[in-house]
């Protein structure tokens, strides 16, 4: 599998869950794809849960959907200040409009929901959100991974192999 | 890439560096291995440098070295303690004799260097033990991922996709 010159964009903001930032952008790279992540600011340093640092390379106002094949949303409590950022639901409606693949994982799916974009989509989360995702108009299912369409969806850390095998399964069919 | 039915063994000990010790262990299940973590005992919580837990599930006595395809040793402060451990050293000079994978990272080289397999080899690590390296016998280099026959090394977090790259190429080549 070699996806060398295309681009995924991550969101990030503090809190965000270690291991579900890192794996798949360390996973992407190694696929051969170019990554970039976008912050309230470029060079701005962020810190996981547990405090694994991130750096943003742009802003979320500087970040242009068609520069990128691929979304990225980590979990943890990022979501929860992402979801409040008007240029990131923007950025999430303009690459679902373009059927750009986007992959959540955990409390992704709080954006995915400000977005306005789940309506009759099946997808995960993490159980704790659950709620939230069926108010907002989707299908929930308690599995390790979730493809509908351009959303791959997945519940929580232990789930990463199955979300980024996934993920790059839906990338490198298109 | 199908490794399933494969199996890899990871060292563990507190302070290891959270995603030196995840990303390979996810990466290797993503594959289709069986990925086991050997610790001081089963079941015993350890937290990275960072506090990313993980937990171990079988002890250094009961691994058993002719079960495995694949060794890990993550880097961060762990291998200073796992390299006093004569059951590391017995699995990782039995692993090597048997020209098993053995995957090595940034302050990793600690528990190759006290189990005596280095003499000769080519070899990066964090610059900071670099010396130990060279004092070991290896030839030291300074790049993102060195393969020299079974030893796989690496030198930091950002090289983990190299690194992970060069380890699964070395196990399907066989």
């Amino acid at each position: 599998m070699n996806l060398t010159g295309r681009k995924a964009l991550s969101f990030i903001h503090d809190d965000f869950e270690d291991l579900e930032y890192w794996y798949p952008v360390y996973r992407l790279r190694e696929a051969g794809m170019v990554v970039e992540t976008a912050g309230e600011g470029a060079g701005r340093i962020y810190h996981g849960k547990y405090g694994v640092p991130a750096a943003a390379d742009l802003s979320f106002d500087q970040a242009r959907s068609d520069d990128y094949d691929v979304l990225l949303v980590p979990g943890g409590w990022a979501p929860d200040k992402l979801r409040r950022f008007p240029a990131v639901l923007e950025i999430t409606r303009a690459m679902n409009n373009s059927g750009k693949i986007i992959g959540q994982i955990c409390h992704a799916g709080w954006v995915l929901i400000s977005a306005g974009i789940l309506d009759g989509k099946r997808v995960t989360s993490t159980p704790g959100i659950r709620d939230d995702m069926v108010n907002a108009g989707a299908t929930w299912v308690d599995e390790a991974v979730v493809v509908d369409g351009n959303l791959v969806s997945s519940r929580r850390p232990p789930d990463l192999p199955a979300y980024l095998a996934a993920l790059l399964d839906t990338l490198t069919a298109r």
